[in-house]
């Protein structure tokens, strides 16, 4: 890193005839102190100002771009909040439009004074961003600029203003018409499958070797790419081609599985999505990636029938452990609590859900598991229906998602992912959100409409046993209720 | 291109089930008669709308772009005017978010309010001129949209507000940042080389064979690229490497030059810059491209020292003609009127700078060339320099163009374009301005201030001439005189 | 050019410590006269020693090959005579190899006989070719030279030694196996398609504006290059996609045609197949060129049935000549005799067959047409057919290629070529040779081993009505009769 | 590997017309036994008989080929077997024309018959090899045949004839000319890298994080590629850049080192060549990718003024045990012996070089270093001059290369190489080989010539010392001594 700003260092002065040693910038201490803020506001103000020109003011803007890029985190902090501060709009101006807008008359008076607004409306900080672009590989360093940006948020409210703005643009940048899907597979470069090591968030790839495994011909990796940052996925998807529903991430991901021919799959799971730019947070490429690889897969493989994921139920056991704390009493919930007591006895431990949890044993005694299975079933059907927030959208961020997309609750997988954090947050479970092509469009109208969500028969008849036995459970079914929201 | 539609036209309405018969396009006339509006304003708004979710409102948007295309001139532009007509914003909002943050008390709430009323003053129009990005090529697409609507602007005023938003998008998504110089040769696609000969704005390009010797290796051509577009010169720069400024464009682009080998010039004539995308106007790349191009230059060829341009001064003989008919009285002009005449008696023709300009003989005989040398170049500078727009900026384009950014007048040439063209716009007088490396930050900062002009010696000697002899031309000398505006 | 060899002879001495003065070569004429030769020999001597390694003696060879660029035709000729001249297999070994071989008595002796003598027949001058690859583009240098040698070979027969040793090393380097076909369309380098202009020999491409609509979508043009040389193709072919048999090149090749869209289109037409390095001559690269673009047709666009040449029949108006002076008398010649006699009247010009096929007036009178029609199809179909080398194999060049490919006589074409050149060679007869994909290999098998010549049953039925008439052409039949052989 | 012979089979049977069942090849055994070699030869005589023309005949080889990828090791041996014998010359005839060739009176005559003796001398194997280019990766498929046979060599030394010509094939298709140096680094290809970590070796490339670390920008690794063959390295050289010769190959591999900026470096070190094709053996690429690298460091790093190996001495300790056991005696192996023991004895172990060297502690006490570092060095310095094969080259055959491409032994490094492999082969030591760029070819001259051997003076000292001492080593001196002959 050093070494790469020592070179940018150098091409920070260079002007129209070369280097100037007089127009060096002044020297910042790296954590940016309160007495050299003015200093770095002057630096900015000439930036926008751009008294040699709009070429020599983007040099400019790259040069402090480059100083930005010596602070440690206090004094980027402090860089941000220059910026959010003293590079707003004209209040006075903006206010004064306003009023006159407010008063307008005619529509063609209304019309006129809105572009005069809008133009009051930008302020002296977006220009400078758009300046940012200027550096090598500027939109890159606008998104990592954000990444910290959304770092610091929580101690310095006051810079959500620039977030605002960054967000904006970004967004425009970003629109989707302008991303383009590749596939990821072993003769992608090193350096890119080692940024996919770094970005997976759902199933961490342990080794090269996992990684390997996960690009053989029954596995794939698709990412999105902006033109302009060739080697920085924006979002990755990865892909297991199987024949029937996957139930269990461990199965998956095995290196000892059967592979098959990818011609003779009838299935596409989709077992990871993973946002790989914590700077684009907030502007959403996963509904379109999916799309494009579900098209990509069925022209490359007609034997595709089925689109489905093979998905986490991260708020599961969080939930559950506060209904059990709960004084509500249900069937499903009392049958786990008895199922609970039995299996703390079989392991001679403490009772409770996060004892028997921790305790991996149990998995390995069929009974016990037997014991589990339907209350903790039942339970996770209620959990992704009924657990809602305050717009009736669901609790869970997962099943928000998908759903959100069009896709179903198709299946509920006892023992989907036995490893420490399945355990951790969902005793266990996984489900797949199933993506049946001819139900997305309706789907999607109804969740968006009336939040409805879809789901296969069997996991309704989970739901509707449940709501027949009258236990209170169906007492929590409103939106939003505070106690749900977990 | 009916067949490229046909094509399109399938790809319309699949969706995310695949193609959807009940889901097609109603039939609009191509020229869009009034009684059609509706139903491609519902359109419209159900991409706005996006009730199927995202990804199938920007599939429904490529659908209507690709409607957009099927129309003629009349109906793209009633298309455009219901874009700019029915999608705007909402008055109602606008004017109430307008009136509250005219009156808002203290800082938080008026930092609220400006986020309110950006969100506020986002028109739907803006939503779906960004959903069009969706086609392929789509940001062709919009540019060649714009293009339309510039043409249709004097005539439908109105579509104004949406070239605004337009621009807008454009501009942000053009950022110079993105942009890559390449050089263009004889190893370019053809393709891309037809679009350069349909492009070349200054001095065109009669054949592939005139093209290909534009590409020789003591020329060169240069191209700014957006990285979506590869095939889409955006602005394009024609240069000759040569021995000392080039004086003459007819010497320059002549087949039977003596060719220097590129490592033995010294000097590097911009000869011609076009703007290749006219839906891209008022965005401004030109500095950037010089810039960038004198660097490349520097870098590859460190034996030039001399970056200059050999330009038309397109407005000088309409200016010519106005002073003639002006009963103004001055040496130079004086001057002038005696060798037009004489040079009349010569050719025995009507007297008159038009008959004599019309009637090349004049250039074969070097008495006249004699006569009329001096005053045409003492008027020249005199046009160049003094007569201004109302902001003090040259009158005439291009001297703007370069002026700006930090050139100097360096030198008039006599008989430096002897076409029918050169003779009809600048009586075949041509003008090198001059990027002095090491001037040209503080030539932009007098020009931005004071409208300060830069000139070689030379020039400023003709100038002072025509001063000391105090004839009535410098009684033009005030900025933005009507009578001088042509 | 010139340039390009002052640069190279920059390299020429760039030895492991850089330039050194002294290792430069001695100056030789360009015309290499006697009293050079030895210093050429000496210096070829050189690199054949490898005094200093192998990586400077091809260095040296690099020099000496840049010497032979800077020659002219006659020095380029003595340089070759030296190579042929000086540089063969050591006689006495190669005898002496070659006798104790021819005695060796058993199987191990000789074997490794074989051995010892294949060592002794590499020639010096080998080695020397294959040490010119180390010039920058050394192969396309070879190529060259040995187009150039073939040049000479009338007039220094000679040569002809050389000219074996640079044919096997190219047959060895051009293998088939390396070559890849690739899609030459609007959208690549124009240096390339200025080749193709170049190259093109069948149908002249007369502009940019032709070339261009020979690479519109309903045609397609296709070559072999090697990895070695991308910006050279070695044989192209170029292909219209029509429905059912083209007849006519003048259609085809006209710009007013109506395009069908290729996805509509029945049959492919190779209407020219051109050898673009003269200095390949003998090795073959056509049959597979066509197998892979068959391949490639069928695969892209699966509705095309009929693959098809339309081709010339360039020695059949001469061998006609050759008959009309003859005194043997046939059904077929006699009608021609008349018909020409009456053509003659009509005209109004002396009779016989060059008068009026250089008389384009006969054309536009339907008459004519038909008194021609019949006799010249018949005579024609006994040309291709009856015409023979001693062999067995076509007199016709062009049939002999698509026969021997396995190819079949589909149809004959009255008026297929009415260019001065289709007159001239053909009487302006065309044909289809068709390559029916389940008949090729029997086809071929039966060409091989009887030289038996496919055709359509009415090719078949216009000879059979010549046979049955029993005229004396019938008695043309034997292969390889002296008269026939034009 | 099952799945893309399943694949290729497939293409086997393809023919001009398609698929056809008929054509289908017999089934053959992996292992090929006896009486089913008659059916090979017959399919591999058909190749050679090319009935159906030379498309199909190369698509039966191909299917041949594929054949060959379905045998085991047993099988393949056997299929190369039949090659071998019973598609050679034809004796007779190859006897005939010799015998003709001996005899011949004339140069005109003997030219004559030379060619047709070359054409006699083509095996139809020669042709058949050439039919393989076919297969997909053909010449890969080669090379990888040629590795086999290699293995297969001493148990059926009668492949050697086969290897003649295979070697013969590929020494010309890989011709030096036609291959490109290419930087590897960490955004090549993943697969490309694994093959790296594959094919290393000298130093042994332990994992993923090792391999990147060879790769940061003090670390550089090139490759020669030929253009057929884009993912297969055919050699690689490992490069550092250090200021100063590097001595010891630990500090030099160290993840903690100290890097430098490459530009302030002044010396590159070639720590490792290796062939990445065990089926190229034979064909030189060594001497020809040293220059291309330094000439490529030259020019991008003009600092870079040492260019040097660090390199193993992999039968120093072999030959030393040789010479303790033996019964001369010298003052420096009198040296060593004393310091053996005493080192045996500070250890508490048996003495014998072998177990001082196997048992590690030694390396940390400076005294034992001391006692056996003078004699070592010096001995190691007789070891790299005076061990010789009979040809006069040294007996190792990292030194035989190096000085053979110009190289000078630079520097003896003690405790050069400390892991088990270089305290097992070396005693620990290294060596620097200088390619000093103004030297190297009166070394190589004067190595070929008279196998002298180019040192620095304090390798020359070394030596005389040793001389002047007048030991019996001196007696060792003569070349290609049996007992030397390690």
């Amino acid at each position: 890193m050093n070494s790469r700003l020592l070179l940018s260092w150098k091409t920070l002065h260079r002007t129209w005839s070369d280097w100037r040693g007089s127009d060096s910038l002044p020297t910042i201490s790296p954590d940016l102190p309160e007495n050299e803020s003015d200093t770095v506001a002057q630096l900015l103000a000439e930036c926008v100002a751009a008294r040699h020109g709009v070429v020599t003011a983007r040099q400019h803007a790259v040069a402090v771009g480059e100083l930005y890029l010596t602070l440690n985190a206090t004094g980027r902090r402090h860089f941000l909040e220059i910026l959010a501060d003293r590079f707003a709009v004209d209040q006075d101006q903006v206010r004064e439009v306003s009023r006159r807008l407010a008063q307008s008359a005619d529509d063609a008076t209304f019309r006129h004074q809105v572009l005069e607004l809008r133009e009051a409306l930008i302020s002296p900080r977006q220009q400078l961003l758009q300046q940012f672009n200027g550096l090598p590989q500027g939109v890159k360093f606008l998104i990592d600029m954000r990444a910290e940006l959304l770092r610091f948020l929580p101690e310095s409210p006051r810079l959500k203003r620039l977030d605002y703005d960054l967000q904006q643009l970004l967004a425009t940048w970003f629109d989707v018409g302008f991303l383009r899907v590749r596939q990821l597979d072993w003769q992608s470069p090193a350096a890119l499958l080692e940024k996919l090591m770094g970005y997976e968030a759902v199933h961490a790839i342990s080794s090269w070797r996992d990684l390997r495994h996960r690009l053989e011909w029954d596995r794939q990796c698709y990412a999105f790419f902006h033109p302009v940052l060739p080697d920085e996925p924006l979002i990755f998807i990865e892909v297991a081609l199987v024949k029937g529903l996957a139930s269990s991430i461990q199965s998956l991901l095995s290196e000892k599985r059967t592979e098959i021919p990818p011609g003779k799959a009838d299935t596409a799971i989709f077992y990871s999505i993973s946002n790989a730019q914590a700077g684009l947070k907030g502007i959403s490429f996963g509904p379109f990636l999916i799309k494009k690889v579900v098209d990509s897969l069925r022209q490359n493989l007609p034997n595709l029938k089925t689109f489905s994921t093979l998905s986490p139920i991260p708020g599961f056991r969080r939930w559950l452990e506060l209904l059990l704390a709960d004084d509500t009493s249900a069937p499903a919930k009392n049958a786990l609590v008895t199922a609970l007591r039995q299996a703390a006895q079989s392991l001679s431990i403490e009772p409770g859900l996060g004892n028997v949890m921790e305790d991996p044993r149990w998995l390995e005694q069929s009974e016990i598991c037997d014991l589990l299975k339907e209350p903790l079933l039942s339970l996770c059907a209620c959990y992704l229906h009924e657990r809602r927030e305050r717009d009736g959208s669901p609790l869970d961020a997962v099943a928000r998602f998908h759903l959100g997309n069009g896709a179903r609750i198709e299946q509920l997988n006892w023992l989907g992912d036995i490893s420490a954090k399945g355990l951790r947050e969902s005793c266990g479970l996984m489900v797949n959100y199933l993506y049946a092509l001819d139900e997305i469009q309706q789907n999607i109208e109804a969740y968006s409409q009336e939040k409805h969500i879809a789901s296969a028969p069997r996991i309704r008849k989970l739901l509707s046993e449940q709501e027949t036995r009258q236990g209170p459970l169906s007492g929590l079914k409103q939106w939003g209720n505070r106690k749900g929201k977990v």
